[in-house]
């Protein structure tokens, strides 16, 4: 790309609207970005994120991870008999994966044993995929009887090591139970089986001019089940809520094989309290989520992207104030990078951004609509705005479906570069909107006064950056480093689960709790109500056979 | 108003464009319909709607209409020693109603005996309005301690008996609760008391540009606790959805007093089970809420709303598909009416329809969005679509404010023509949207075969008419009688209710079910689901003193 001449305050507002009409501006901002397939549009398993760099070499066990967790001698080791069941009850050879009594099956149960990440790994040698409903019921209440433990897992997507086993659970794959049920083109209400692929479905629904109303990085793999069960957020819920708005109902499973029919198709309902609810990001431990019922949203068929730099938090704030106000029913997305996240793109992708100068902040503005001219007049109405009154300090608005997607990188892409530079600590928070990125400035300063932060190699940590959705005041804390040093954990922690909690933030925004932060729920939850959890946990899994080991 | 010509279907797409250029047709439009001070925007407390024509007299007890429930002997009586502990708890004087040594307090405890309607009357002897979660705290410590039953009670608006005492227990008011916490300009989060009233909030919300997700015919009246102990679902749930995805945080009191403190204030937050919803509903079954933490979305400063006939219910669901498709993110309401609830409302009012001509069904479309322009633009493409497809025969848009409300009257004045016109039976249930209207014909047609339906006095039904809101596929089924006849009850029940469990609908949309439907949960909810809600129920109350005898 050319140099750019630094535009006066009009001339930057000017260029907002002209971008479309210069086409080589255009060509040149398409060639400046990243590869179109951005992974926002994947239909790939996303790259791995972790504290240390991802290998091909098998991880280590949970087991000698967390040293602390030991196997719980109530359950009972699997034996050739229970298999011989397993087996009579679900006939298909390919639904039951024995390495009970087949030492070589061992390679066909490692995908079930570990996560993508290469992160939790358990000692699994059993995999049973039911094909049924009434299926899952025997199983588990054969393993209740019996004290064996399960883990329930769909697309083993997850980031905190919850759908992986930690010890010798049976791995109960929902994969088979993919079948689309029913959907009614008047309501909305999609019935579908837990295991269908997120973007199966969301297929299916674009076909039908609905759009499911979660979307996030994993859609290629993860399971709808999955996505209930651990209340994935993502990249619609500013503008379509959190799944206990728009789930209607779902059919579980308990540990003892009693069937939950609780697959309401109204969104109206007010008969008792709501036990759905309680799956709803439970992560698996007081059943197995089969089947789930959903109110599915229009599908917008207009889309508008705006990419911005700012000189402040405190303008960024003003910025999504404005934008809630300007652009109200259709904004879809507001997202938040600081340029210490975007400089590691740069560094790693060697693109160029797509603002000609350097921002404390960008953020990334998505609009979706019914009708495309009014959207993009509402669009550049406020941008014209906000950069009037100098909220926004430089903007461009991407003029078409592959420039959508180039914009978008800039986003999406932190996290596959932070994977190139080496280990990365990820702390997925939420903290109210006024001190979101303090606790980026904070950490920063904390890992720059033990002498660990530098831009020279004898210091371990690279940069301290954040990102994240801004629209649900959800952070993305990364500390890269660029090796393994137990200082920098020392620094970090208890330090980033303290200050979170000091002001009622949330230590797990969107990932759940797992293995990774069981133990810290206590930063987030208070005893009573932790007491309660507990309370629920036994009053449906008295033996406490789903899920072992996680959660609680 | 003058005979109206009958138009051309082009002619009438015109009238939808022309009604703001014409003055005097605008003029008359206002002049043709009732007061414009419709109940949506009302202050005061709704009119009764109920079985019984309203009386000025006491209400009969509830304990004598339901004989069959039976005071449970393990509460202990009221005594002297009771209320002077609640005095000395709660100091001041207004805040212990004592019916209990002073005989003369019965005037002033009546109105927390009875509900609105005078449909259900308790026997209670003292009311505690306490002013603080501290003080709920030790109240029911004490309760639970000394087994005194109690009612928690908001606004009592409720249509089910829910928040009045079917025997002595105590009425714990909340209404002197009734402080706004803190709002947040930038995310939009409100936190306030229980107590507040819904209107209250919402004018304050108005004030900042927010608007709370939540609007029903009682605002004036109603608590936001008591709404969301109720799981209210009103007018704007097509938009903004249930509570259940709009509340983000509550505080709440148990049996035993201790302080449920999950007063979260982040959209986002997955640590654990989100116990908070199964407040959310629980009608005061499990505890006492005193705090409400909510997301409230952008105010739209632009309203429109378009009031048209159609042929048959078919056409009702294709204009419903198309209005989703083609206004998508500015609808916010679709509102059902049958030609019966639409000639009730003329006999009783007087007025004239704001259509020429009379039709099966009249649908109201609001659109509520940021841009004035862009939004009349976008429904008056719909509304000629719709008109050149056929599916809509005519139709009418509102110009003003005045228009608007006058238009919703047709809508809402359903509830009070009725009142007018003796008892009637009604239902709020929920159905699968292809079914929705049917039940309305197939009672009509059961009432009608028994001799019952008729124009003459001779006949003790008068009319079975439907409207609702047909966005959340939720149905008022209403039968107006002109006198007590037992004979209409048992024709209309179960078969009602079974009719509606056979298509996996709900018997409570959003009513609820305190008192009145406690009975009938079956057909809505299966046998393992009402065992899963009694542990639930037992393990929050197992002394079972809050608000018994009612819900499950």
């Amino acid at each position: 790309m050319t140099a750019r001449p630094q535009l006066t305050p009009v001339l930057r507002r000017l260029r907002l609207a002209r971008i479309s009409a210069n086409p080589s501006r255009q060509a040149a901002l398409e060639q400046s970005l990243p590869c179109p397939v951005a992974r926002r549009f994947s239909t790939s398993r996303p790259r791995p994120f972790h504290t240390t760099p991802a290998v091909s070499a098998k991880a280590k066990f949970t087991s000698e991870t967390y040293p602390d967790i030991k196997r719980d001698s109530r359950f009972a080791q699997l034996t050739g008999e229970h298999v011989g069941y397993f087996r009579s009850l679900l006939g298909s050879e390919s639904a039951v994966i024995d390495g009970v009594t087949n030492d070589r099956a061992a390679d066909d149960i490692e995908p079930f044993n570990s996560d993508w990440m290469r992160k939790y790994r358990g000692h699994c040698k059993l995999v049973l995929k039911p094909g049924s409903t009434e299926e899952v019921s025997k199983i588990l209440k054969y393993c209740n009887d019996n004290m064996l433990a399960v883990v329930p897992q769909g697309g083993n997507t997850g980031l905190v090591g919850g759908s992986v086993p930690v010890f010798d659970e049976i791995v109960i794959s929902m994969s088979r139970m993919n079948q689309i049920i029913e959907f009614d083109e008047v309501s909305g209400t999609l019935v579908a089986e837990a295991g269908c692929i997120l973007e199966v479905v969301d297929q299916f629904l674009a076909s039908k001019g609905y759009i499911f109303p979660l979307d996030l990085g994993a859609k290629g793999s993860c399971h709808i089940g999955g996505n209930v069960s651990t209340n994935a957020g993502g990249l619609r819920l500013l503008r379509y809520g959190s799944l206990h708005g728009t789930v209607l109902g779902i059919e579980a499973v308990l540990a003892d094989g009693t069937v939950v029919d609780d697959l309401c198709k109204l969104r109206k309902n007010n008969t008792g309290y709501d036990l759905k609810q309680l799956f709803i990001g439970a992560e698996g431990t007081i059943g197995i989520i089969t089947k789930v019922s959903i109110h599915c949203p229009q599908r917008s068929p207009a889309q508008n992207v705006a990419f911005f730099g700012l000189e402040s938090f405190d303008k960024v704030q003003q910025a999504f104030r404005e934008a809630k106000g300007q652009l109200s029913e259709i904004l879809s997305a507001f997202e938040l990078m600081d340029e210490g996240s975007q400089a590691l793109v740069r560094q790693v992708t060697k693109n160029e951004s797509p603002l000609e100068g350097r921002y404390p902040f960008y953020c990334l503005i998505e609009t979706s609509g019914s009708n495309a001219d009014h959207d993009s007049e509402k669009l550049q109405a406020f941008l014209e705005d906000v950069m009037e009154k100098g909220i926004v300090s430089d903007g461009t608005l991407a003029q078409d479906e592959t420039q959508i997607k180039s914009l978008w990188t800039w986003r999406e892409g932190i996290t596959e570069a932070l994977s190139h530079l080496g280990g990365t600590y990820k702390y997925d928070v939420s903290i109210p909107l006024k001190e979101l990125y303090q606790l980026v400035e904070d950490t920063r300063a904390r890992v720059d006064a033990a002498g660990l932060l530098g831009d020279t190699d004898e210091y371990p940590v690279r940069a301290v950056v954040g990102y994240g959705h801004m629209g649900d005041a959800n952070l993305h804390l990364n500390v890269s480093t660029r090796r393994f040093d137990e200082r920098v954990e020392k620094v970090l922690e208890p330090f980033v689960y303290e200050w979170i909690a000091a002001r009622q933030g949330s230590i797990s925004a969107e990932h759940g709790l797992g293995v990774m932060k069981k133990k810290f729920i206590g930063y987030s939850r208070n005893p009573t109500i932790v007491g309660l959890m507990k309370n629920i946990k036994n009053t449906f899994d008295p033996n406490g056979i789903l899920n072992p080991y996680k959660y609680l």
